[in-house]
């Protein structure tokens, strides 16, 4: 059987799955996610002996420590594991939420329904965790899954699933609600990604190669996260100690992560300003690539090197920023759309007319006045998870938790209306 | 300058332009839309002479006189755009509108705020009226609008695109707002659905051959109008003359759009109603394709013809229903979400129990108890306006208003906030 036939079959028997996971009340859906819990603790040898094998391929490959590091599962992470999905028992299920009431022509009723979106795609890297997460996350939300891990996980992820399916099923999870390809051939990302017949949505998670691979062939609808090239503009009205304090948090607290910042840019009224703030990136270990005015205002504070133009364009995730002086909050909104990735950007500032053009004007999932872009997380914004981050504009944008991960439909209630 | 240059200069063009879009405000917006209308008026001789082009090039190509009849401009239809815009000034401006507010971490202040998409990429077909309707839509809504339309209707489309941007550029639209690809070289339509740097959306108004040509091709987001198969199901509590005047309104009322009924799903139980709705169908013109149950049930009440295994799939768009008798609610959902197209589809029954299994059950844009499925429709749900029906599931689903033409972001205020 070929790949493509696989990969539909699977499909189709997610879509059937599908109908039986939407039909499942809250309770039911709960019980099954503590089994779920119970199974992972209960296999937690399992786990760690299937991993143990790709942690020898992963050796023999050659693979970096860090991504080593993401691969490894140990008895605290798989507890880590189970108790993620104890968390997602207690969150509101979004399912049949009405969003909206309302009453159309003749007096017809008309409401506006949460209801789940049906098979997704989840297409990821290495990290085993996230074969879990996603699937606790769309099974809470009423979905179907067809997980698609990397191939360093393929160990890990098999007993994982293997475990969801068991743990799953003896407490009422449908048969093939929670599919994992279980090969690693290439073919099977294209194949997934037409099935527009029966997959619903695909959730790419992982670098720019994966995403190009799902966009470039993708039928079914796309929700992505590309990159976090983060910004905070200093406006000439900002309290030098808040900017200098943001600025720090958003660079150093955790520079690997996408809703780090990556370019500071200063308005020009508030130039003096720089020297201190350099200072304190420097004494951090931030290297800083500055563009001339920049260089000037910083003088000694601190060691610069010239910014080129890809500087401006690039996503560091590490130690290293870009800064900027601007002429004002339009040619900060400019910088911003023009190099930024719609993830995270702020402003410090206390003026509230400059604040209100930079919150309109920047074309952000999610945009900040006098805070850390560093909160751009589903748990800081109390969703209590998240199955990613959007930098996509359709459908969902910034963090994406439970309600994202379901459409609507409308009930309309009538007593026998007709068009006339 | 090849095609893909060509249209990519415009999609950049486009992003630029939307970013003043965005920041009109509804005043402004306002009295852009209030001189389209007027300028459309006063140019309605001018319209009419572009439009006879097209018609004289139609006749020559043969094209049959429906189509014609769709492409033909008159006083009375340019008036009808006009005033079609000068609805549009009277709708809600959705940009700005708080979705949610709440208190993330640390008591950062979160509000989700809607906000313009950007730039949005209509293709369609013959009917030069859409050129209008989509360009002032997206305008409310504070994007920007790349309209390609069909050859057929070039000349009409050039002079209503001339006339937007006159009246409009007059009265405040930012240049490059609306374009109009303003060659019908088959090209564009790749070289749009490609251009993801620029474009985020796109919306094919037309036939299955123009939604296949941009599914599979497009890396920009899309929603789309596929099929509009839909059912009505006759329960066996079904109040017989309701039943009766909702299958009749739902086939014949207007047999050639996307809400008509298609299917006719009757419960065993019910069966005895057929015979009264078979002879009121057939007196209104309808053939009847039935199964061997429903063939039984009808007896001598109406003439039939047995249905093959294509009719239950098929979008008649005619005076042609397929009929079929099922054993109860359950095989009504199975056979709805198996044959239908997720666009209405209702239930006629009195048993509350089995209208909300129904409801929930339906995986439709809209489900309807006791009411005709011909009221899924912007106008008649009250949105003013619609720019099609999706029968997609993200993003938009059914009826697509305005706030469907807007995105969100996240404004987060804080006082200093940075993350621990």
């Amino acid at each position: 059987m070929s790949i493509e036939t696989q990969i539909t079959e699977m499909a189709q028997a997610g879509k059937r799955a599908s109908r039986r996971v939407a039909a499942l009340d809250t309770a039911e859906k709960n019980q099954i996610l503590e089994a779920i819990a119970d199974g992972l603790e209960r296999s937690t040898a399992e786990i760690i002996e299937a991993n143990a094998k790709d942690l020898a391929a992963a050796e023999e490959n050659g693979l970096s420590s860090a991504m080593i590091d993401r691969l490894t599962l140990d008895d605290g992470r798989v507890k880590a594991i189970a108790d993620a999905v104890r968390q997602i028992v207690k969150l509101d299920d979004p399912v049949g939420a009405v969003i909206d009431e309302f009453t159309g022509a003749q007096g017809i009723e008309i409401r506006k329904v949460r209801s789940p979106i049906g098979v997704i795609g989840i297409i990821f890297e290495s990290r085993p965790n996230v074969t879990v997460d996603a699937a606790v996350l769309c099974l809470k939300s009423g979905n179907a899954t067809i997980l698609r891990g990397g191939r360093e996980a393929i160990h890990s992820n098999t007993a994982l699933a293997k475990v969801i399916n068991e743990s799953g099923c003896a407490a009422g999870l449908p048969e093939n609600a929670i599919q994992l390809i279980p090969f690693t051939d290439r073919a099977a990302v294209p194949a997934l990604c037409q099935a527009d017949e029966s997959v619903d949505l695909i959730i790419p998670r992982g670098g720019r190669g994966l995403i190009e691979a799902v966009i470039s062939c993708s039928r079914v609808p796309v929700i992505k996260h590309l990159d976090g090239i983060c910004h905070v503009y200093v406006a000439a009205s900002a309290d030098p100690e808040m900017a200098k304090s943001i600025a720090l948090n958003a660079k150093v607290q955790r520079p690997g992560v996408c809703n780090a910042m990556e370019t500071l840019l200063v308005d020009r009224g508030s130039a003096d300003q720089l020297p201190g703030i350099a200072a304190a990136l420097h004494a951090a270990g931030v290297e800083l690539r500055v563009d001339p005015e920049a260089a000037d205002a910083i003088g000694d504070a601190a060691p610069t090197v010239a910014a080129t133009e890809d500087d401006w364009h690039t996503e560091y995730l590490d130690l290293v920023l870009s800064v900027k002086v601007v002429d004002g909050v339009d040619a900060a909104i400019d910088h911003i759309n023009h190099y930024g990735s719609g993830h995270s950007d702020g402003i410090v500032s206390g003026d509230a007319g400059e604040v209100k053009l930079f919150l309109a004007g920047v074309d952000s999932s999610t945009v900040y006045h006098n805070a850390s872009t560093r909160f751009t997380d589903g748990e800081m914004f109390g969703f209590g998870a998240e199955i990613g981050i959007s930098t996509d504009k359709l459908h969902a944008r910034g963090p994406m938790a439970l309600p994202e991960l379901t459409t609507y439909k409308y009930e309309v209630h009538g007593t026998g209306q007709v068009r006339g």
